[in-house]
């Protein structure tokens, strides 16, 4: 099986710009890659994405929120990731079910086994091999996001921004083999440059 | 705590007019009623309906589908049922969490579990007291709908309205105290007064 590599992190953490030049540079290499992101990358996704950036005005409960990012994500990993990883392809994600985790249960403070159980469902089995936290403080973020339109979720109160950045850092500390912890205030290239080496680690750990 | 009491069926079991008449002769009675249906019942559940129903083109996987059905259950219990049931009405509903563990698992062969799993979620602990099965063969249910336009789900083949009809009759076996099967093919006004007896009988045991 190719490697299934997700990047996670906070608004503004140079989640997309990372996960966009780990593609290249692997691409560079000769190796098949698909990039896509959470919430989206299928037509129904975009729909739902739209709806929780930027339905103004729509009430949408915690719960409900949960229910719209899984839906998202099902339909993602049935006809987009699963797909891609059987026909051989690498796939770098940014955002996956870590996403729930933290937005749902550590921002939201819903039951994290029920976030843990829906995005078990959505997810079908998938865990990704190796997940990057791009670490960066709250206001580091938001300030790194300049002036660029921001949607209901990135509109969220501080607190909410700090709950998310813990709920990271334990979801990572819990699971240290999967997750790759990376100062993300560092400059582009140094946090590039350590992505490379781990996804070059875990590829020589698998055909060593 | 007033009752909440929920319609299930397959398509042109005659759900909807039942739902509809108990709702007036409970109000007849000077009972404060709250009708509701689902999908839908509020702006996002609207939305989620219109996607469900009439997306035609948008590919939905099972999954998706589940989950897109209780983001709607989610917002319609936090922001209807609930306030509902709290404020002292009586909630009739026309379509729950049943829908699901028959439409998303018999018919779509989807987990049991699973299915069971994520409508727990978005139902937040609310389990209907009366459930009504308004059961009629596949073949009657069509033709009572006539030529009314069907939509995304309608639209699925005779096999899969057989296992749901099939699911709905083991989902009321399974839990008679809270299920009431009733013969849709009967008299609209016959079926009625049967669900009118149950609901006088449940109202009694918990006042007498």
């Amino acid at each position: 099986m190719p490697l299934f590599i997700t990047f996670e992190g906070g608004e503004g953490s140079g989640k997309s710009t990372q996960a966009g030049l780990l593609t290249r540079r692997l691409e560079a290499q000769g190796v098949s890659v698909l990039l896509t992101c959470e919430p989206g990358g299928t037509e129904l996704g975009d729909r739902i994405s739209n709806l929780l950036k930027w339905g103004d005005g729509i009430s949408i409960s915690p719960i409900a929120e949960l229910m719209l990012f899984n839906a998202s994500r099902a339909e993602l990993v049935s006809r987009v990731i699963k797909p891609a990883l059987a026909a051989g392809k690498t796939v770098v994600s940014d955002r996956f079910a870590d996403s729930s985790l933290v937005y749902q249960g550590y921002g939201r403070e819903l039951s994290l086994a029920s976030v843990r159980a829906a995005s078990s469902i959505a997810a079908q089995g998938l865990i990704p091999d190796i997940t990057f936290l791009l670490d960066v403080p709250t206001e580091h973020g938001f300030a790194r996001k300049g002036s660029a339109k921001t949607d209901r979720i990135e509109r969220e109160h501080a607190d909410f921004h700090r709950r998310v950045r813990d709920g990271y850092l334990a979801a990572a500390r819990a699971e240290p083999d999967r997750w790759v912890i990376i100062n993300g205030t560092l400059p582009e290239a140094t946090v590039a440059g350590r992505i490379w080496q781990a996804v070059q680690a875990r590829l020589s750990q698998r055909t060593g």
